[in-house]
């Protein structure tokens, strides 16, 4: 009895899961592979379990309006790829031992990692700030992008390749970088990274010595404050007012100052020209070195960006970070650094030393995507899919958390930042947020001292208006 | 009179290269392809210079023995892809300009970089150490596999990634060095970082802290010294005498050894199994740790490699790692780490804070390129391959350098170390052999202290025998 009523719930979920099933017309994919895709989906969310048997083509190619053939030949490559087996006669049913593609390391997660585990299926929860959206990539033509550059490589590919990056792709970014921020560079400048935390070590070992004082700003990036703090040097955190940070405040004897100018990091605010301009009179006054943090730059979605301290900098005192995770894929680990025109050389040493750390791979694939203004084309949609996010979280707040949240808009970012309404402490909520399967982050853990504000920061970017919608209302109901 | 010379003996390269194409009917790839290869091969090493005309397709079919239509198809898609043209009437010609496969920046090195781009063009000189054969890999196949992961890829590769690695791809690492190299291996004691480097920090900030000593052989691997230094760690620098390493010499308070036991670098000797038995215990009786570089275990040409440390350790005081630089391509920046069971979360959450430096974007092809065995294949080509090209560098040295350079054979490795025997100082003969174009490091670079032995360092394995024999000459001629 205890068995058939779990084979008749389970075969319940697979029915309502596969009635749930959408194929887009419009979709240039075709429809087998939007077929196979939602399957796989389906399979690795265990939501169709091992052993599930899948219905059989005719009925399921009636009730999609898809032809028969198109059904069979999806089963065939759930089959080929081992999410699925053919029993001669009986049908198709979801495979016992799923394959290479889960997240789960069967042995492994129950006896060593269940740390591992949780946190990584809270990855791709609803809300997580910095998440952005990847299924719209157009991964179809970075694939085409990949097999053009690499099928038959060029020979300054195979060599050792220089540890400073590619140099075509750092042509590209310069012209990139000189159309969109306003920077005028030597493509020798720009420098290659495997992302922002080995930006700020190759900086350290460049310019600063072992117990030199950082300017961080307060909230800010804590991952940040590790990296300083594990290159031995001392970070000074100094508390940000509405207006972003202010050099006018700190004590003396900093020799660097790591900062988010177009958008602080994680309130949002942009510093005004007068702070930007008092900020390089420091650093040119006290040969010190500003570190400009231009994370996400890109998505602004009224009015224009202010200059980058890198555009202002006459006296050469400032390196300016940027990444692609956030504007591409989060597991393409590029970034680059802009260093000043007379450091192009110890920079490069400093490099050289280190062995690169950013994978050649997509150096060129990248540089064409640049060059060929897929770039620029993926940033515009994701520009106008965005602030259309915003908007919904917005309305999902003031519709299904009246009271609970309130947030204000804002004109660039990712995500916003909401105030709790109604007395909970902000750890407290985010535990609750995590409960109810949404990743939800503490504005105090972004504090360094007594947090001065509490609230918590929710990602847009990455999650379709449905999900920000159910997403808003399961936490509105797990904060009241 | 002088132009129409040129010609000619442009013309007759081209002839001479023309005949030497050989295409192999045994090749899974249809013939087409190899004849577009072998002709882009000949374009990019500038063998077929820039506006040279290419033979007719007639009398080339026939020389080749393939059916016209093969020849000219391959043609049209050196015309398509920008490496010919195709004069109406006239026949076909390589592109006067070639498309963007070159290392230089116009405009940046002339004004800033020399530095950078002298070092560059040493980097493919022959003779350098570590340079792997890059021309032979299987671009085709590897670009295909790209093509695989990424046109639609899982969803998994697409939410944020598991900091320590695509799951997958440490499953296929733990299966292949359980069959390479006999240890068995949980994948979640395999960490994928971005080389040597990295995991060197890695396991600094897990294990290590401010202050602690390190073993390290001598001679070395200085960019190692420089890590640790950086890293606030204190150096001990052990003489290797004939055995390699020897944990009976250094006086105590070391809390780890960075060791090559398969096969010291840059020397070239394997360490005994008492030695490493020897190893093993002073590890689990002071509760230190030992590091087991096996950076080229992979290029053994005679008898078999003594069982890693990691698979003699039962204490759980052994930490791994390995690479795919120089059994694949230098600008791969994919390497590995194994982690003692008892570690597994201290690491995951030293990498989580650190976070990723690795792409994920090779891994998944990485994964597939080891499951399906063209990993196995692609070492076993280069081992024979390599095996010839140890014993050409002898030959070389034999015929063209007696009593100028001498060497022994050796079972394993990419290098020979060379002794010099006209009294000359390594470091002067190094600076010779760069006027001349070649890299060849010396010996005495490479230890700390006082050097006890002088010699060149000559790498072998990313040249083929003409090229290790015409440098060798020079390099004689040059040390005279």
């Amino acid at each position: 009895m205890e068995i058939s009523r779990t084979r008749e719930s389970d075969k319940s979920t697979s029915d309502a899961a596969l009635a749930a099933l959408t194929l887009a017309r419009d979709d240039p994919q075709p429809l087998r592979i939007q077929l196979v895709n939602e399957l796989k989906r389906l399979i690795l969310q265990r939501i169709l379990l091992p052993g599930a048997k899948l219905p059989a083509s005719r009925p399921l190619a009636e009730e999609l309006g898809v032809s028969r053939v198109t059904v069979v030949q999806a089963m065939d490559e759930l089959i080929a790829e081992g999410y699925a087996d053919g029993r001669r006669g009986s049908g198709v049913y979801v495979a016992p031992d799923l394959p290479d593609h889960t997240l789960k390391m069967p042995g492994v997660v129950a006896h060593h990692s269940p740390p591992l585990l949780s946190s990584l299926s809270l990855l791709s929860s609803p809300l997580r700030p910095g998440a952005p959206e990847v299924r719209l990539f157009p991964h179809e033509t970075w694939a085409r992008l990949m097999l053009r550059a690499w099928r038959v490589p060029a020979e300054g590919l195979l060599a050792a390749p220089d540890p400073a990056g590619w140099p075509p792709l750092r042509r590209a970014l310069a012209a990139h970088l000189a159309l969109f921020r306003g920077m005028a560079l030597d493509p020798a400048q720009v420098i290659v990274t495997s992302g922002a935390n080995e930006a700020v070590e190759i900086i350290a070992h460049t310019l600063l010595a072992r117990g030199d004082g950082v300017l961080i700003e307060d909230p800010g990036y804590p991952s940040m404050w590790r990296t300083f703090g594990e290159l031995g040097l001392r970070t000074h955190h100094v508390r940000v007012d509405e207006d972003g940070f202010n050099i006018a405040k700190p004590a003396g004897g900093a020799r660097a100052a790591l900062v988010t100018p177009s958008r602080h990091y994680p309130t949002g605010v942009t510093m005004p020209l007068a702070r930007r301009l008092a900020l390089i009179d420091w650093a040119s006054h006290t040969d010190g070195w500003i570190i400009e943090d231009d994370y996400d730059s890109e998505y602004r979605y009224r009015g224009r960006p202010l200059p980058a301290l890198t555009s202002l900098d006459e006296s050469g005192r400032v390196i300016y970070l940027g990444s692609f995770s956030k504007t591409m894929l989060p597991g393409l680990r590029l970034g680059f650094l802009v260093v000043p025109r007379a450091l192009v050389e110890r920079f490069a040493r400093t490099i050289a030393e280190r062995g690169a750390r950013a994978s050649l791979m997509m150096q060129p694939v990248l540089q064409r995507f640049i060059a060929e203004g897929h770039y620029a084309t993926h940033i515009r949609r994701m520009r106008r899919l965005y602030g259309r996010r915003q908007a919904a979280l917005l309305a999902a707040i003031a519709r299904h958390a009246s009271g609970i949240l309130e947030a204000a808009p804002e004109p660039a970012g990712m995500h916003l930042v909401s105030r709790l309404m109604n007395g909970i402490d902000d750890r407290e909520a985010e535990a609750r947020a995590a409960q109810a399967g949404i990743i939800a982050s503490a504005l105090s853990r972004y504090f360094a001292g007594e947090p001065a504000r509490q609230g918590l920061l929710l990602g847009y970017a990455g999650f379709d208006e449905e999900t920000i919608a159910d997403a808003v209302a399961r936490l509105a109901q797990a904060l009241k």
